[in-house]
């Protein structure tokens, strides 16, 4: 277990529902006081030109907007750029950091919010609880389903060194928009890939040593949700996107009270090394894992049958031995999720070349 | 739907687990400040001679305990008085109400928690967002589980008119110790009234109009793990706890995005007329409603059967005409729920007559 004794911080605030996108100007106008007044927007680039979202974007002179590159995972270089570039908008700071997008929209959203009111490189707080002081108010408006960023207390960010969380009470986003409408132009290819991200962790923790009731009984709901839109039971694709919405909010409180495991572990080395996208990297990984998560295994081919989509091969086909190692040795570094995953004694159920093994066949 | 649009907030914090409640002190002391550092224990009597339990609790000599009579359902003249006593017990006004017990213990501290800071008579207050400020820090802890109370945005009293909630943003528990050692001690038969209880207001929303996609999944998996529980599947008195702990967290939950329905508006007439306790009263009322809620009646019975406990029959035996009119006034009145139950036209659906009948069959 990570924690002794914890009492976790849940989400402020849920507006669940179709249409809840119309209140956002709404709750951003009771945060703001006399002296902040004012709204950063993070967005995912995918809407820098689908006018009918833009417009509907409740954007005030003093605002900021800043279209986030979702093709690659959040690096802790850019979240001090934002940063420095919210420090200079505006002589206060903002009321509001929105988030709006995938994972990456809604980590870049979080983290940078708190590096605003936490000086220093956002690469040292990598990490649990090393942020000292609460960050911006932030609302989380989740465009793609699975991703559970929209309730974690983990940002999940790419530095230097290591591809870690900032892990902490204050990271949890203090409001949340769900909105199912907001889902409709996502590619189906996509949908599935984030899908399988909140399938694959679930089925870690469940799998897990250190989930307890809590955490179990959310990934279970959460995975049966999930296995019910990708099996196609809902027709109507606007029910199924509110349904999955349902199942990433669970599968994302599961993960508070349990642990991902090695699909996790392997897909940051994956992340690192060739910059693979969390989504479609977990969907790689997965693939190689019957032997480590059987019965998660058979549910997902079935899953990817019934939507008929490809899972990319060969990824690794061009890496150098040294690549290979490098993506072990990163890997092996997620004690966490190794002990998560096979118990303490992690070290004598899984090998560093069995590890290799896996990434060359990926 | 009670809500155009609501951005609902949820408890603040869960400490989930075994030995959890040995941390209340230290989460009593993250809230204490130089000027309010004292703290109101409301603690059901049942624990008033327990002194195991007693022991435990990090009273300081500034402090004040209060026994809450758990036989009685919460009355507003009560919560007057409980103000009144936390107001003349100290000059600063407490960091903390901690509630441990059941939904009695749990609704007084959340509702005198806030007369403490808002002006006047509780009853005045009984219905939606009547409350204008924040109200003191509270703790809940539940002691017996199936009542949602430790979650829920309503703090249910009987008033000189009306059994209503207090219901606002303000009532959800700042914090929630679930701790399922504190359950052992739990009678066999209360454990099957409130986990009835729980287990009743999930059909109720499930098969009621109000409900979303995100109630649902939380009343479903509640219901889920509930039928595991009575139906004896976890041979572990503490894990069966557990598990019920997180079936009425998700219940509590489902509640917030849903409904109750004919159960609870008949058993309201029961509470207010007979003083009948909410768990038993709704089994009683429950035992007669195969026609609304078929499927869940059939379940109803088998965990009854499994538990060999005895629905108390011919209650309102002795009632007058007056009386019988007097429960059917009161639940008439419960509109929302019966427009949950039957829909906008609901007084086509059911009459006067058929109620009363029902009564009378109790």
């Amino acid at each position: 277990m990570l924690y002794d004794f914890r009492s976790f911080v849940n989400p402020g605030h849920y507006a669940f529902g179709k249409g809840t996108f119309n209140h956002l100007g709404e709750l951003i106008d009771r945060r703001k006081t006399p002296t902040n007044d004012w709204t950063v927007f993070m967005i995912d680039h995918f809407f820098q030109d689908k006018e009918n979202i833009l417009n509907r974007i409740p954007k005030s002179d003093k605002d900021l907007v800043i279209f986030i590159d979702s093709t690659e995972e959040p690096k802790t270089t850019l979240v001090n750029k934002y940063r420095d570039q919210i420090l200079a908008h505006q002589d206060t700071l903002p009321a509001v950091m929105v988030g709006m997008g995938g994972g990456t929209a809604m980590d870049y959203a979080k983290s940078t919010g708190l590096m605003v009111t936490n000086p220093g490189d956002s690469k040292d707080y990598q990490g649990l609880d090393l942020i000292k002081n609460e960050g911006i108010y932030t609302i989380c408006i989740p465009t793609i389903t699975g991703t559970g960023a929209e309730v974690s207390m983990t940002a999940v960010l790419s530095g230097p060194e290591k591809k870690l969380g900032i892990k902490c009470d204050y990271t949890i986003p203090n409001e949340v928009i769900f909105d199912p409408e907001l889902l409709a132009t996502v590619p189906n290819e996509d949908r599935f890939f984030t899908g399988m991200d909140n399938f694959i962790h679930n089925v870690e923790s469940m799998n897990g040593s250190w989930i307890n009731s809590m955490g179990l009984a959310f990934a279970e709901k959460s995975n049966d949700i999930t296995v019910e839109v990708f099996m196609n039971k809902y027709r109507d694709q606007l029910e199924a996107d509110e349904k999955m919405m349902v199942a990433s909010i669970m599968g994302g409180n599961s993960t508070t009270y349990g642990q991902v495991g090695v699909c996790h572990a392997l897909s940051y080395g994956l992340a690192v090394v060739l910059g693979t996208h969390h989504g479609v990297g977990n969907c790689i990984v997965f693939n190689q894992l019957e032997k480590y998560y059987p019965e998660g295994y058979k549910t997902f081919k079935e899953m990817q049958a019934a939507q008929g989509v490809e899972i990319p091969a060969n990824i690794t086909a061009g890496c150098t031995e040294e690549q290979f190692d490098q993506m072990v040795e990163i890997s092996w570094a997620l004690e966490h999720m190794w002990d998560n995953a096979f118990g303490h004694d992690w070290k004598n159920k899984i090998s560093k070349e069995e590890i290799k093994d896996l990434f060359k066949r990926m």
